[in-house]
């Protein structure tokens, strides 16, 4: 398992810097975005540190995914959205700005007529922690 | 494995309705998206039916995201883009279409401001094999 010591989100993982966490596992970690789009928006990310798609072995983006599903279902109980996107970006076209991989778990509202690159904006963060204490409590078994 | 013989995405799987292929294995499917929101616009699909990504079992999910990454790297080996997004849609905030769990992998132009819901505007047939034909032969082994 590599791990860069310089990113950010393997600091995150190794809770070298704070986050709203929602669930960890053996080879994957689930923390809340402090720049969201909508509330509930979660990023996940695996262990191993890879800059993006292209260079994540297929085991660890498949735990990935399984992983962003499983935070997806708690989301869909939690806050009940309009429908929900599963986001991944690489590269400058895609806005990119943390080069390790991650999954986005967007929640979607209704006519939100969000970008694909939506831009970073900060979120109010007891609002962002009183919405992973929900998704938390409702995540499946 | 589920089909749902009314389900437009089982019967490109199955043969019944044509489609630009690039590639096929025991349990995924990926071929062209007919209304591509930039040149390179592919689909994948696990061959059992499943409606979106609350339903689809952990391993069919896997499986398609690991092919979505096989395609991934056709494509950014074929048209080099600016960037790529590999984006899931679930429900009507998400404007998903058809309702047969599918990942899209999404070449970048630069400065394309396309939105999350991109809305569906058809292709040229002769463009999108083309490139279905540029994407196969750069395909990884």
């Amino acid at each position: 398992m590599a791990i860069d010591k310089d990113c950010i989100f393997c600091k995150i993982v190794r809770g070298e810097i704070p986050s709203f966490k929602v669930l960890e596992d053996d080879r994957t970690f689930a923390f809340m975005d402090i720049n969201p789009i909508n509330p509930g928006h979660a990023l996940i990310v695996p262990k191993h540190h890879a800059p993006n798609i292209f260079e994540t072995p297929d085991d660890w983006l498949a735990v990935s995914m399984v992983t962003a599903r499983r935070v997806a279902r708690g989301v869909e109980a939690a806050l009940k959205p309009h429908g929900m996107n599963i986001v991944q970006a690489n590269g400058p076209g895609a806005a990119q700005s943390v080069f390790h991989l991650h999954i986005h778990v967007v929640p979607r509202a209704k006519d939100d007529g969000i970008k694909m690159n939506w831009g970073i904006r900060p979120g109010k963060m007891d609002e962002i922690k009183a919405i992973a204490e929900k998704i938390k409590a409702a995540l499946p078994a």
